[in-house]
């Protein structure tokens, strides 16, 4: 289970490098808006986190939910304010968010594993 | 302008009304499930409103938006905060939802307005 | 209302003869067989075009609900019968739906109000 | 081959298990709302679970065309008639269903084959 | 018709200009970045055009629909080249696009006759 | 990286194959059409697969990408075209994309080097 986060995390890591190497200007600028779009503003950076996952699900794309419950968990979000979220991502998209609900429920597992074995 | 949501809440009101006469026990339930889901939990209501703001707007359905905004101005999320969350729907779901964060402006100018105008 | 279902009807009409009139092989081919996959088969006509509305419904176009619903009326499906159909859409396709749901169901009350006008 | 369909269920079984467990209203309410969805009603549930399996199939979601072609081949729809459903999801999703399509048909030989190997 | 698309443009400045007074930081580096998009790159204009056009399509987006071809009529494709990139997005989105295949032609023929209208 | 390839390439030729067996008339006709959608027209097939790339992307199937990646190689676009082809689907489509940009890229990459050791 945990692997399956890892292979996530190193995939991620080494094709967003392959994508910087591609050095194409509106990508590259893309990922930084997409980077900033997180940050404290208007509202702070751990509720975007939160709308990010919540986008994420309903939109159904596992690695999403997985990069934004990372940064969730990160920024500090309980259990079960997480399920709470997930719950309205479940009630506006409906059965068919079941599959990445039982994706994320497995991801937050493994997330709280990992802090624990953190000495 | 006020008019487009003027005939929002109506035609929402009466075909909802209508919805209920139907007596369909699935769609009675989910209708009471989508209504339990933006209530204090976990997390609190104003939070899940802006939750379910973005997810309409990545989803992209007007009136599910336009709901939204009428709960998330209620619930006291200023307009810096509304753009900023809205922000997150656009980078998530990309130039697709620029028509409807126009869409979303708009009614959150019509929104205000009406605020001025209750003495 | 019966305004609606009518200039949809009337536009459908006068859009498809100018997409005839264009002659593109290609899109011609795709509207036969578009046709051809509601006429009966392994399965009859009546389930197809209920199957034609939910699809429909979870994809969230309210032109092709309205074709559908027009056709299932057709084929002799009872009001009940299709908001049970509708009801799986829901659940499946989530609260997003909601806001073609009620378009749905008052397209359906305008059908049967024709049917009763018809001496 | 049948052990992507087994593992499947495994997981699914495991990861719905940890989801009761979580214990959330919610979500509990709205799994029990979707089972119901497929029972018998004004249309039957052998019918429901063809709506089940189109919607799933247009919204492109493995693992739930997955589930429903199980309760279909259960519920007693001959080959001939998931196909012909199918092609119904393929016209109205287009060649972006075709994957699915793909996966679908290896599941129900799956399926059959199972059927074959219980004496 | 053509009031239809009068009203769009007049519409989308509109309300871009109340977008662009916000003085939300993302929100308009976004619409930088997708104004750059469709410049003269390693794929000319003309081409990107075209791509917006048919991702508009696919997604089902009126709007975006009728701003790209404004774009890819002004860039200079032909009526049967614009169809031929439509059958392209009917194949690949199936027939929930032929609602807004139908509204592409309307457009691209009220286009037609504001050129025709010029002198 | 190049066994994915390799094993979508068996895994949709086999299935092909048995979907060819099932010999459904609907289904057989819509694949036919499919394949004449990207044969030289008023535009070009290679402007096609190009258009096919970017609707799959926006659509956000892996499959669908790779065949068009595969297509578009063969039919002599450059490394630089494709990026800003995918660049315009990632402006549309927004960081929902980012995974089948990742996706994409590793497919362009393995394609690549399948040509170079070609001797």
């Amino acid at each position: 289970m945990s692997n399956r986060l890892e292979e996530f995390r190193a995939y991620r890591t080494r094709m967003n490098d392959r994508i910087g190497q591609i050095d194409h200007l509106g990508i590259k600028r893309f990922f930084n808006l997409d980077g900033a779009a997180y940050k404290d503003g208007a509202l702070d950076a751990k509720t975007k986190e939160m709308l990010g996952l919540v986008a994420s699900a309903v939109l159904r794309c596992n690695d999403c939910i997985d990069y934004h419950l990372i940064q969730c968990v990160d920024a500090g979000w309980t259990d079960e304010e997480l399920y709470d979220g997930l719950n309205v991502a479940l009630i506006v998209g409906g059965s068919i968010v079941i599959p990445h609900l039982r994706h994320a429920v497995e991801t937050i597992d493994t997330l709280r594993a990992e802090q624990k074995s953190i000495p």
